[in-house]
């Protein structure tokens, strides 16, 4: 299976925050539904999924979302798929949610007695170690955390393909959770935005990739 | 350049968190800093970097470490790589820090004009858009999020090569804070971690993977 280390490190310079796409090229639906399939199989704290991705493909609807979204000027009307990943609020994440105990019984198919001690454990890390509990918006940014793994997977396999993307969290985020609930019939009592990803093909060359050394940014023990 | 849609779905059926690794195989360096080169090459918000990583073979450390990480302790001991990754804190990420102005200046190369239109945009972003400067928290779980974009690209490059990870948060926040400032040197009023991350090679298969439909996760318009 393995992939060469040079493909791998490709990818990676392929990569760019590409900010205005080619609006005539369209992504081919089986590489979309690929880049779409390495969001749903990244992996999540305690396997718990807190994501949901919004296809947009309405020119009306990405009008509106564009008008509040200054990072995304041009590659909204241009991106060939445009997806808003929404994470999920306290009603679904809070330890003892119908939610969380549904996905451990119905789609981890774990017995129950291992779902009794997962949510004990699980429990203990919402109160105690990561202390998620002293806010919602703590318990959201934990949330919205697990959805920029399923986020750098997208375009990390984006790039594999040859495909362009450019995350986007330059938008006014009120607004655009009120346009959510108006528009898209999004319950933002349940649901928040994490961030959106424009997909596409670039109409030219990026600027250089630019990075901090290795040495600046690791320590060795 | 393009790697097949089927390559990089087998990668990530590939990978599981892998609860326990063969602790007499090593990951080749050159793999090793492939995965960890991913995580440097990785997007981040504005381009500024927030991560940091403890690559941690020593021990005694490892040992440490393990005392408060409930979810690692087969990991930890056997793995080949652990990584502990940092987030940097407000004293670095704050809209007018040196760090982001040297990074604009030194790193990305950006004109003085840039530079300042920039850091105007980054200012409103933190203070009206996401809310970012609100409290120290909200700062910092935004910088840990774009660690998570790193997090999720090297243990898709990891499972590329065909090497197995383990991503864990399942350890004693405060306790794990304290023994990075008294035996890793890390001046945790600047940095703060984000999670851990453990590579090498299973020692038995996984679970089969289990995740939501995708119909459950995405709604098109």
């Amino acid at each position: 299976m393995a992939i060469s280390r040079d493909d791998i490190l490709k990818s990676f310079y392929f990569r760019h925050a590409c900010k205005e796409f080619d609006a005539g090229k369209k992504i081919a639906e089986a590489d979309f539904s690929t880049i779409l399939e390495t969001g749903r199989l990244s992996p999540s704290s305690f396997g718990f999924e807190p994501w949901y991705f919004l296809v947009v493909q309405d020119v009306t609807l990405r009008e509106k979302l564009r008008e509040f979204t200054w990072g995304g000027q041009k590659q909204l009307p241009t991106a060939s798929h445009v997806v808003v990943i929404l994470a999920r609020k306290k009603y679904f994440m809070k330890y003892d949610s119908k939610y969380i105990a549904d996905l451990m019984r119905n789609v981890q198919k774990l017995p129950e007695a291992v779902i009794n001690k997962k949510t004990e454990v699980y429990k203990n890390f919402q109160e105690n170690d990561f202390k998620l509990l002293e806010s919602e918006r703590a318990l959201f940014d934990w949330a919205c955390k697990q959805t920029y793994i399923a986020l750098g997977n997208m375009m990390t396999a984006a790039a594999a393909l040859g495909i362009d993307s450019c995350p986007i969290e330059g938008f006014e985020y009120d607004k655009i959770e009120k346009l959510l609930a108006e528009n898209f019939s999004i319950d933002t009592g349940k649901f928040g935005i994490s961030c959106m990803v424009t997909f596409g093909f670039r109409i030219k060359e990026g600027r250089k990739k630019t990075r901090q050394p290795m040495e600046n940014i690791t320590q060795w023990y």
